[in-house]
């Protein structure tokens, strides 16, 4: 009944690689794994994964092999040793890390012979297999094409960015960037209102409200960087700095450290000074480029 | 045909303070106004406002007196002057400002015999008037029940919390520090893809995806917090700094200043050191709390 499926290695099982390994062996393809810890195999050998002995071994097992490892350093470590076995294979490295590693990785992989896609699971572990699985890839379009059929196994949307191997790393880090700035955000309000004697549940309801302003937000911001209109609308970056200020100040007086925003606020008076005051915060964007061209000058 | 509506006297000639004079005389009160710059008034005045020639003036003419100026620094400027002639009168006061301005303004007020009650506009200028204004209150409850009618003239939702005056501009503060955040988060990382060759438009789509995960995380943070649980689910603070590190790094390498997370990195630091690098992201509010107590103590 089942089509011929063509055999996986997956090098590394912490949570995600655990997902993508589970999701290819109930998508019926020969799955080889290798991890530092081997004991993290058995649940995966129990569905019909075979744990190999060594990462050389695992890697001789299949065509194509899916790399998710804590950081750089680490698929290094485990990659560069292997080098010649790696040679005529496809990588497809998934580990998070910033786009200058990932460029670096796919000029190693190009010395050794190894084809290199570079990619980036933007979704939890729990989302692969599913359809809320978002996973973004750069690198040479032919080989990611070629391997997009297996990669389809884990489920969800998969995006081929362009030919820099690093653009899908810059593409998660950017997310990422807005991700856990807002998260941090939500810590710090959330301290901030405690401290007013406001419990959680109390404000949730209202943080849920400024929370569905936020796509719109996105949107006006693109649409500002994309056609330069900076000119406020609602408020100016002015007003704006005066509304941290009180949220600085209200954090000070409790005794609590001023967040996210006691580093955005000096560098938006920085903006400011430069002439941007009456402009929208989307000017702040302009702002980090301006300083990035003073500092590289 | 109209009812009877009560005069209601408008401080304040800002787009909000315009805005809050326009749906009060649109709502048929008899509406006197005073602003510093009395041009202002003028579009207001061809709709039937009065326009008084001085903020005493204003006052006496009505039982409410609305106040929206730039900040309380404005507000006691206008009204600690014309004390005598509100002696008596309910001030609604809508000026943005920290829990501690408004509970001084309360103290104040109730040294004069003016009835007080603090408020928050959550919303923008252009929402007052439309179901999509937010206003919060704090203060007395009898005296905001008893405007509460006038008040619903400015349409949307209005909201009364309680009677510590500061707690209307607490969650005022709270729930800015939330948007505020994310939106210089959006700035930094438009900023980041824009160095890595990644145009707005381009990483629009996908910003949009992280955005609607917000309301999720607004969920779960308030529900760690309220029950304590702050054991990791889907990552730790540990990997969350890991992720920030590349997003700072990866900025740095552009040239570009860390931006927000850049002061979040070295707290979620202590929160690690302190024992929590196991935990969700959620314990940072508890960080910011426990720094509260030992700097108080
Ligand atoms: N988990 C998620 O929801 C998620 C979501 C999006 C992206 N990611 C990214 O996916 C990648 C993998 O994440 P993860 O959550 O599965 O776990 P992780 O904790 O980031 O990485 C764990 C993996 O790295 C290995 N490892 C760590 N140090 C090593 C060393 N010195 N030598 C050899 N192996 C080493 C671990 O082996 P041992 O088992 O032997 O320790 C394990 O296989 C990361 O880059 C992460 O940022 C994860
Ligand atoms: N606009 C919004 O969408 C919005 C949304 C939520 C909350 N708010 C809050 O609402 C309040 C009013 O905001 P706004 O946008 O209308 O304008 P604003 O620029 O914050 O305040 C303008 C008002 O303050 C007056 N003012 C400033 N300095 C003064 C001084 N030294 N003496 C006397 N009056 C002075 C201005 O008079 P002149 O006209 O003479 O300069 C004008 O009436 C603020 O606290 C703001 O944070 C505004």
């Amino acid at each position: 009944m089942t089509t011929e499926k063509s055999p996986v290695t997956v090098i590394g099982l912490g949570p995600m690689g655990t997902a993508i390994a589970t999701a290819l062996v109930e998508a019926g393809h020969p799955t080889t794994v290798w991890n530092r810890t081997a004991a993290k195999a058995e649940p995966l050998v129990a569905k019909g994964a075979v744990l190999a002995g060594s990462a050389a071994d695992a890697v001789t097992q299949s065509p194509l092999v899916i790399v998710s490892l804590l950081d750089y350093d680490t698929s290094d470590a485990v990659l560069h040793p292997i080098a010649s076995v790696l040679t005529g294979r496809t990588v497809v490295n998934l580990t998070a890390d910033t786009p200058a590693r990932s460029r670096q990785a796919a000029d190693w992989a190009a010395e050794h012979g190894i084809t290199y896609v570079d990619g980036a699971v933007m979704s939890p572990a729990f989302t692969i297999g599913t359809p809320d699985a978002v996973v973004l890839y750069s690198g040479p379009e032919d080989a990611y094409r070629s391997c997009a059929d297996t990669l389809s196994a884990l489920g969800g949307s998969h995006t081929f960015l362009g030919s820099d191997p690093g653009r899908a790393a810059a593409y998660d880090l950017a997310l990422l960037d807005i991700f856990w700035t807002s998260m941090t955000g939500l810590t710090h309000a959330f301290a901030l209102a405690e401290a007013e004697g406001i419990r959680a549940a109390e404000l949730a309801p209202f943080a849920l409200g400024i929370a569905a302003l936020l796509p719109g937000s996105v949107a006006d911001m693109a649409e500002r960087l994309s056609t330069g209109r900076f000119r406020a609308g609602i408020s100016s970056i002015r007003s704006n700095v005066a509304t941290m200020d009180h949220i600085i100040h209200a954090a000070a007086s409790r005794g609590m450290d001023a967040g996210p925003l006691g580093a955005v606020r000096s560098f938006a008076q920085e903006v400011i000074d430069a002439g941007g005051g009456d402009d929208d915060i989307a000017r702040l964007a302009r702002g980090y480029l301006t300083a990035t061209a003073n500092r590289s000058s």
